[in-house]
């Protein structure tokens, strides 16, 4: 009996490939390199249970009710002011809690993606963005990135190269600082460039912004929404990885015309996002945890971050076309292996020898980065990532030979 | 400079109707009977508080983290156990914790509806699953209900009826206990028969039911997913009706093919939902708080309920084809007012005399209902109640003279 009937979109969904790859290597012993996790071991517990308290004993009324669908007015006050601490002027009335960037991505996909519509990204880019689009049926058009970012020239010639064929893409997705999964920054001149050739096409952006503030050193780059003079940027902002990922809590900032479409889309999503976590997150921004717990980040992430480059250093082969990025700030770092290597194929070996990361081909909608992999380093210990980095390096070492033995 | 080019689902999608009306009648002073909230001063706040502190101290690795997409395992599992308590036997795997039953409908809809499917409604039906399927560009089909809930002779017509017109409905959806808007229980011989209906032609049928806990007097009815013996029922649950709205978490149950869909469109919606949450929700589940709550909201709630029955009773003019509900409970009383009168043209005498009300039309896709209205009692206090019933009577009292003037 064939009882389900689903839609084109569930016919357009897959399970992310992160995960399914992930799930072969959740033995126990695996040292994981796979996910994008925080170090547990920093969580800010007190601070937590502290807010947790204060919101149920003081605002027990509003924090277990029903929230507006813009988000609970005090939370939304105090993100203002985070942002605006941060450089980054904002008013509350510009923006709209969301449970988290995923459903924003969501939110935005809504908003903005009928089936066949062009989107621009970077090169690679976010894979649970390419995810949501995906299901919305976008159409994907890739711009190369180099060490500043994505290319301006690049860009510009996609967009000429769509409006050939009568297309228009519907917004450029910009990850512009520590960008998932390659690590890079966009430069402070590119910034401005692409906000000019968005201008010049008029073509919105979308910057989304989960790692700015894990800059290891020197300043914070100006973000792409604070560049804009004219209310082309949507930004999106999330606790997961400058606070916890388990309150699912973060904003979303756009021109008001774009917002009364992103409530509207909201209200049918999930009506509000928990009122409870918006009060407890009001109180520990307020209090000045967020940044306590950036600067706390940063000097555990920049260690581990070091520990992992002088193990790759150590212990990978010295083979030509194996390189790896020297990350700023972020959770990960991104490696390029010789052309012939394909990260997929290697994963059976990375099973048997316990050791997980991700395909780099994921983050590409064109079937490229096979010889490619992004490796986490915020979530295992420092000794895990000695250990793990040893145990990828013998699988390198091993196709290496493989071909050699091939070649000889 | 035309910057914003949305989709068709944005065109589709419509600011709730009882949202707009409510910010009209938010002024001081004024007696909502508008939205669905529960009483704020049942909260259980000490219960709340305690899981929150066990959940960070216990668990705080786990529940400050990513969860899984199919949701945190202890919260599953308490979830399936007291589900098992309450006669509706189900295991820990034919479940995902979603973010309340809104996102359950955004899901829902994602898997199954494409713009133009057919779906089946109760007339009336709940707004929010409205709003939701329409967004994904559903077409209404709404069947007639009587005092034991939807009629099934109708049902079957309705699905004949698209039959010859060479359609299929993706699903029926049901809302069996104390309906909203209308209140109205699906008698357990309806509840047998809907499914044979919808067996014979092969049709999903969804349940969603918020309320069913909420029983004044008498047995709890078996869950329609309880009398299905063909994997044909999605069942949606919520703490927002029977604990707090605030958490924003309840869980969807549904065959594993569905599941896997809807796990997969989870994904890319908002990931997971938050652990912390998810945690707090298992302990309180497990230590019997949300029992304790559901005896507690019906004490208060069903007095409440008498307060208004009293005051309707007593204030309301006697006019030929006015009668409202009797609730056995849940949180909603559903009034019918002569044929002339239109809830929608009293706004502005409501707002006058500062009450508020949600218009039945609200609640239906044809363009019906004018002459209804829903009346919430669970929030406002007894005096509230009172006082409230005492101007809403005053309005149809003036409705009802100018007609008479009118005639004469």
């Amino acid at each position: 009996m064939d009882k389900y009937y689903f839609s084109a979109m569930a016919s357009r969904m897959r399970r992310s490939e992160i995960r399914e790859l992930l799930k072969l290597t959740r033995q126990p012993g695996t040292i994981s390199f796979g996910g994008g996790l925080p170090d547990p071991n920093i969580f800010p517990r007190k601070a937590v249970e502290e807010a947790a308290v204060r919101a149920i004993r003081e605002q027990g009324n509003l924090a277990l009710q029903y929230s507006p669908t813009e988000g609970e007015p005090f939370m939304k006050d105090e993100a203002a002011a985070f942002m605006t601490r941060l450089g980054d002027e904002i008013s509350a009335d510009e923006m709209i809690i969301v449970s988290s960037s995923q459903q924003a991505l969501d939110l935005l996909s809504k908003v903005f993606i009928d089936p066949g519509d062009a989107v621009i990204i970077e090169r690679p880019s976010y894979v649970g963005a390419l995810q949501s689009f995906r299901a919305f049926g976008a159409e994907f058009h890739g711009v190369k990135m180099d060490s500043d970012g994505i290319i301006p020239s690049a860009l510009e010639e996609k967009i000429l190269e769509l409006k050939k064929a009568d297309k228009k893409a519907r917004f450029i997705y910009l990850i512009p600082d520590f960008q998932n999964p390659s690590g890079i920054n966009l430069s402070l001149e590119r910034r401005k460039e692409v906000i000019e050739i968005a201008s010049k096409h008029n073509i919105l952006i979308i910057e989304d912004s989960p790692y700015r503030e894990l800059r290891f050193e020197g300043k914070l780059l100006p973000s792409v929404r604070s560049l804009d003079k004219e209310a082309r940027v949507i930004q999106m902002k999330t606790f997961s990885k400058i606070f916890v990922p388990g309150f699912r809590i973060g904003w979303l900032s756009a021109p008001p015309e774009v917002l009364d479409k992103l409530v509207m889309s909201k209200q049918s999503t999930d009506l509000c996002t928990s009122a409870f976590v918006s009060m407890m997150s009001g109180y520990l921004l307020k209090d000045g945890h967020i940044e306590k717990q950036i600067k706390i980040s940063k000097e555990v992430y920049v260690k581990k971050c070091r520990t992992m480059l002088d193990a790759l250093e150590e212990y990978m082969p010295k083979l030509e076309g194996l390189s790896w990025s020297k990350p700023e700030g972020g959770m990960f770092l991104w490696v390029s292996l010789p052309g012939y290597m394909d990260t997929l194929e290697m994963i059976p070996d990375a099973v048997e020898a316990k050791v997980a990361y991700v395909i780099g081909s994921a983050f590409y909608t064109d079937g490229t980065g096979k010889n490619t992999m992004r490796l986490n380093y915020s979530y295992p210990s420092h000794e895990q990532i000695k250990e793990g980095i040893k145990r990828l390096a013998g699988i390198v070492e091993k196709r290496e030979k493989a071909k050699s033995s091939v070649k000889g």
